[in-house]
């Protein structure tokens, strides 16, 4: 049984408190197994790779055959069917339209003393994709990872994908072809993040590292941060449902499933106006975990994170949500724009009843890879921004030196940092030969 | 002296490589040190942010004393000559003119299937700005990291500066004030950032932590990261000066000192097409040093980790820059703009030989928070995009999902993830009733 809360019980502020601290994750510590992983690749290189990959993934590797050669990719490619295959090419269609918009100028001007002032963007030079092998090999991954860095122009897109006892999911690879990557190596773990990061003999470094992965590959992932760029460490998925009583229960109980089903960590949670709607959605997922396919998980993450929570009206709805700060927030409401205006904390709203998130798992054209554990509250979700960076521009005349360059020269000085006036000092010297 | 590296030496790759790779900071070990401070404050709050006051800064707190009162506050920045004053809000405007630039807009859009698509910018609730006290109080930090905050919409703006001694720096006040900061507290170390990541009874927490701080602070960021976003971990800071002959040697001089002086393990490099330039700027450097009251720091930072290269054209030089990836990196060349155009990764560019960096310290208009330590080829300075994060918005009609809603359950079929289907198809099966 998933909590029942409702606004108007005594307790309630506590136990939506307890809800929000609520510890799902018991990350095991492999910390330093992964340092010792990392420590190896870094002094012997391929070797290494080879060893741990024969290890872990039970796969005899050469550094000849760690890469996927072209024709590989093709034969793997090839024996996906061609719905499966144009279900793929919509969805890179539709992720690459949408991350296209997110592409920001550059600017520059000229201001009142006659600087010139700007920024540029360029892209990180060399990326690196994390895909996960076995279960959790999903190809709208490849796709929600490579597109966005494929729009921002990174020229060298790696991939690294382990193939225990050297099975391929021909998916992976193909969405892989689609999104534009371009080396793929059949390695994972720790040892391929530290390949990565580092480099050996085979595989040059890259400059910024993204993609999901198990505890070994977050931890791999944290310690080579500074050296190379890394997207979020990703927590379990959470999706909440907000919704009025002019629903089905059916399909909101299949929403909160579509996220429980991911992990017994996952959470689903639902808030209401409507106390008996609320509980007919909560039947609702009792009668599709009879039959659903990964009902042990799904019951598992429903019974012990899941939630209902009664509310007296939707504006509470938008105070509750906006203290939780979800990864995922379905408004199937009468009027969700009025409902969205009111959430300051989200990584993606999906709005009214006839969008599901789970479309945006794979095709609505967000991304999917977004922020959890109330990380919404100060982060985004997986963009174009993350595969650019800026550089700032700043071009002074004598003119324009001459109207500030004074203030930096007495700015320096209360700091102490005379060098600093020196170099405005020293040309503002020769205006006033 | 400072290493000489000519391009036509048989050696220079080697040299060069070594430089890149130079190991130039030993932070101590306080890792144990802060895990302990951190769960000090969460177990006992504020009664531990006073006795670690006590310790670390010889000053005696009680709650009540712990924030600076808005007369406090007045005082202070009471007592600030009116020519600084008048410096800091010059600087100020200068730089909320160039960060209200940087604010991106909403976008929404319909696409060809009927689908409601876009993002949204939200502001993060309450930020957190961790100043240093003592020798590093810098006001420009202050208005570097409060501004952008601002700027973006930030409503809560906590400040923590520590005062050891009870020593308060007025400017750093009055440049608080000046931003627009909304609550100061006199407390430093890991405690400040525990009581910000977490909160006490006095200081409420906020969900995003940045600003400059000794190794406490920095292993502190890095350990509430997560429960709060934090901006980048800054190394010691760093200069690169590409210049032609056409240049007075002590400009470059005092420009290469300009970093030098602010720690022994900052670098200053100059690549030069003119190996008597080079020499003369070398010249310049140590007479500069005979007079420059910082000149033991400055001195050691040049000997221990500076460097003069000389290449055969800019192109070369533009090469070897973009495998520096520099924080600072000025181009007083005679067309710096087509110099630029080459730069890939860098944190600022400075344009030409009347732009030194330390305009952009104070006064230009960028910020002067910017990736060091080579991160410039995958992260970017501090901007308004750091106190901002985007919702990613989607709403469905029937008709756009009967439109690609069967992809989306091809997919989730292809990763086993049944319900993500089911929550697409229990709506198409309604369309097609």
């Amino acid at each position: 049984m998933p909590q029942f809360l409702n606004a108007t019980d005594a307790d309630f502020e506590a136990r939506f408190a307890a809800l929000l601290t609520m510890k799902r994750e018991d990350a095991p510590d492999v910390d330093e197994a992964v340092a010792a992983i990392i420590a190896d690749v870094r002094a012997r290189g391929d070797a290494a790779i080879c060893d741990l990959t024969s290890r872990f993934d039970r796969l005899d590797l050469t550094p000849e055959t760690m890469r996927f050669s072209a024709d590989e990719i093709a034969d793997y490619a090839g024996q996906v069917s061609a719905e499966d295959r144009a279900a793929l090419e919509l969805a890179a269609a539709r992720i690459r339209a949408y991350h296209d918009r997110q592409m920001p100028r550059d600017e520059s001007w000229v201001d009142e003393t006659g600087a010139t002032l700007g920024w540029r963007w360029t892209p990180v030079s060399a990326a690196g994709l994390y895909v996960p092998g076995g279960l959790a090999s999903y190809p709208s991954s490849v796709l929600m990872n490579a597109v966005p860095a494929r729009v921002a122009g990174v020229e060298r897109l790696v991939m690294c994908v382990p193939t225990p006892d050297g099975v391929v999911n021909p998916l992976v690879l193909l969405a892989a072809q689609i999104s534009g990557v371009t080396e793929i190596y059949r390695i994972g773990g720790a040892q391929a993040v530290a390949a990565m990061a580092y480099g050996t003999d085979t595989i040059a470094p890259v400059d910024k590292i993204t993609g999901p992965g198990n505890a070994f590959v977050a931890a791999a992932k944290r310690r080579v941060f500074g050296r190379v760029g890394i997207d979020m460490i990703a927590g379990p998925s959470e999706i909440l449902v907000i919704a009025d009583a002019q629903n089905d229960p059916d399909w909101i109980a299949v929403d909160l499933l579509s996220q429980a089903e991911h992990d017994e960590s996952a959470q689903s949670i639902l808030i209401t106006d409507d106390a008996a709607f609320g509980a007919a959605v909560a039947r609702a997922v009792d009668k599709r975990l009879e039959t659903l396919e990964r009902r042990a998980i799904a019951g598992a993450s429903w019974r012990d994170f899941g939630a209902v929570v009664v509310v007296r009206d939707l504006a509470q709805a938008a105070e509750l949500s906006n203290r939780i700060a979800p990864e995922h927030l379905e408004l199937a409401v009468a009027d969700p724009d009025a409902l969205a205006a009111k959430i300051t904390h989200a990584g993606a709203i999906f709005l009214g009843q006839w969008t599901p998130e789970a479309i945006g798992d794979y095709i609505g054209g967000p991304n999917h890879v977004l922020p959890t554990a109330r990380s919404a509250r100060f982060s985004s979700g997986l963009s174009v921004m993350d595969f650019i960076k800026r550089t700032t521009m700043a071009r002074m005349t004598p003119e324009s030196l001459h109207a500030i360059g004074p203030a930096a020269v007495r700015l320096a000085t209360s700091e102490s940092l005379e060098a600093h006036g020196l170099s405005v000092q020293a040309r503002l010297d020769r205006l006033n030969r």
